[in-house]
């Protein structure tokens, strides 16, 4: 990179779950802020985030907030991108947004660095973070789907509470100590028990049966891919962890597979990590290695593992991912797209 | 039934979770029992278990225990089975076994009551239990073979830990509490971190790189619907609740499907409750039931919900099922399997 603390940087969402991964991100990965405005809805005016060292203070969004800023991440809801995402661009700013709502737009590239970086090429000022359980996936599935094709694929997902924000984390952590002490904690944030319990809905549900959150998965890896015929079926449910998303992948490939082959594929893809033994430990069959959602918390690479052939169909593959769904799955795609466009 | 109140049962492992169930089991479902007998290894000697209102006291497991009885259900380990197993038989008693020992015998019927009962007719006296994670999967997926005939199926499981047992639960319920007031609590039980985590590993590690309880669910359920070659992949996850395994089951059937038939078929099975909407209900797309864990403890039913058309191929099912491992998942099959045979 050539231009050096040169940018004028807006964060929106700030005080979020992932607004302040997003802030922390920016910091640890060097990115080149000249100036940092963190921003949020009224109501969280005059909090204050760490950046560098130092509490800057939160300031209310409004159209001006965006004038002379180079770069925004949007990091709040859907709410606030569709009141200031094109603001933001108008006033110059460029903007990468989190939220959902501009993902589908053909006038917007919706980017994976690790898959479709050349994306970018093409763009209005305003590029889209993909959902975090998509994301994850299609880092793992890139090298599969260049070297095998792939046929068609059937996704599980094990999600964990802070994909809804902070007051999930709570609701969970209060939700459990409750319920260990014999008392009752009644659900805001989630419709139904969360603690001891795995709820398959996330988002809202559709006409065809399922929710958005599934159907993310499926749009928007066909979106990354340009690929909008893939073969995608998802479930997606929420279990009480705090950060981190698991997935469990069945991917049948076009062509022939063998697990070394995956294994190498995956092993020199950007950005994933393979946590796997390539056999039973002698004498110890149950020690293996594999990837668990409280080793990923805090890094930003696609962890892989439980890697094997498909025993149910000629050419297939099952295997297991896990990220930091705030770091990977949000804030540091997001950065990773703004090293790209700067 | 004619003979009322006229049999022996014993039940091998006793104090177990399971153990407990069945007596429980036993007691709920008006099984003749004329007496009892808690059998558990010598460690457990003089512990009780209630039955009936009365505290019976637990014997030390010997050949000889068996004499005299007319049905001894094994709930303790592979090593309870092998040992006595047989011994019961010879002894003159009908034995249930729960254990993974004589699953794969041909001589040994492995039954699942809802779907193939008919297998009891031949057996030379003892028949075993399938596994939980098989079980619910079988009761859910029978009228789909019966009528439209299953391709494929890929599963992957939400397994609760009292599938391990009672240390199992203390473990879950210690270190979720030690975790909330900032303490460690290392695990023993299982091989990392159960709470606010999840873990693709349950039994032993294969040569395959499945694990045991996924090729379980393949050779099992193989066996259970005498066709030798379905075609099954299972990914088994143990997540952190404490009764009630989940699955999120994928179905490619070789007749084209309707959802309607499917909803159908689902509630016209006996043993299956559907728990799902025909519709997101209007004007609130949040609201829709589906099946948890937390509401199918203490129940013998399996749960379906969530069904939908896969959109990834011609003639595909999503639906998610939950039972309560400990109940329909064991006991309640275990005893459904003697009412059969009494």
């Amino acid at each position: 990179m050539i231009i050096l603390d040169k940018l004028v940087v807006a964060v929106v969402g700030a005080t979020g779950a992932v607004g302040r991964e997003m802030i922390r991100v920016l910091e640890q990965r060097k990115f080149p802020v000249k100036m940092l405005v963190p921003l949020a809805t009224a109501r969280k005016e005059n909090r204050t985030v760490r950046f560098r060292g130092r509490a800057l203070t939160v300031r209310a969004t409004t159209d001006k907030s965006f004038n002379g800023v180079d770069l925004t991440l949007f990091a709040g809801g859907s709410n606030a991108s569709q009141e200031f995402g094109w603001e933001a661009v108008r006033r110059g700013s460029l903007v990468i947004d989190n939220s959902s709502t501009f993902r589908a737009r053909p006038d917007v590239p919706l980017v994976v660095p690790e898959v479709n970086a050349d994306a970018l090429r093409f763009n209005h000022g305003l590029v889209a973070n993909p959902n975090c359980s998509t994301i994850q996936m299609c880092v793992v599935i890139k090298p599969i789907y260049k070297k095998l094709g792939i046929k068609r694929i059937v996704v599980s997902t094990y999600q964990s509470v802070s994909g809804k924000g902070r007051d999930a984390m709570e609701e969970l952590t209060k939700q459990a100590k409750a319920f260990l002490s014999g008392k009752k904690y009644a659900p805001k944030v989630f419709p139904h028990q969360i603690a001891f319990n795995v709820l398959p809905h996330i988002d809202v549900f559709l006409e065809n049966g399922y929710t958005k959150e599934e159907m993310k998965m499926v749009t928007e890896t066909r979106k990354i891919f340009s690929n909008p015929r893939l073969p995608i079926t998802a479930t997606t449910v929420r279990v009480p962890v705090l950060i981190g998303h698991s997935e469990s992948i069945n991917i049948e490939t076009e062509k022939p597979v063998s697990i070394e082959v995956v294994r190498k594929l995956l092993s020199q893809q950007y950005g994933v990590i393979v946590v796997d033994d390539e056999a039973p430990v002698k004498d110890d069959p149950l020690r293996r290695t594999y990837p668990l959602p409280v080793d990923a918390t805090g890094r930003d690479e696609v962890f892989v593992g439980r890697i094997r052939k498909d025993i149910s169909v000629e050419n297939g593959i099952d295997l297991w991912c896990v990220a930091d769904n705030l770091r990977k799955g949000a804030a540091t795609n997001a950065v990773q797209i703004a090293e790209l466009l700067f």
